[in-house]
């Protein structure tokens, strides 16, 4: 793996450590008032694009990230339909 | 420009979009206390390393919606530093 992957890795890394505080937040308060559904579902489809571009360039970095990134995002939407 | 390409810079666009309704009101009210100084540091910093990551494997789309990206989260340390 190469400099370039590894700063692609750890970029992909830092965003989904920016995204989980939130995700842990809704599950253990079990509160999702404060999250705008229509902004999750818009951050969603954005990622799924990213992923599929991500395949299409076959760039492993964000493909793997994209979809913990994504799996994030889902669990919010759970949460935010589940405890709403 | 590809399908492929297009679909990164839609990808990027949408996350962009997603991103927009929170600088926009951060200025609009004058408000930032609910908006996390280190989260949006941490942001900052995952799509500053995103965007060298897009020029080290030269793809466009990464390159300039990153840009954007990285210039709304700075305009919301802007605001959150200059209202907080």
């Amino acid at each position: 793996m190469d400099l370039i992957q590894s700063i692609g890795y750890l970029a992909g890394f830092i965003i989904a450590v920016a995204l989980t505080p939130q995700v842990i937040q809704a599950w253990k308060t079990k509160s999702t008032k404060d999250i705008s559904l229509p902004w999750t579902i818009i951050l969603l489809l954005g990622l799924l694009l990213y992923f599929i571009y991500g395949l299409g360039i076959k760039e492993m970095p964000i493909i793997v990230m994209n979809t913990i990134e994504t799996l994030l995002v889902i669990s919010l939407i759970i949460a935010k339909l589940i405890y709403k």
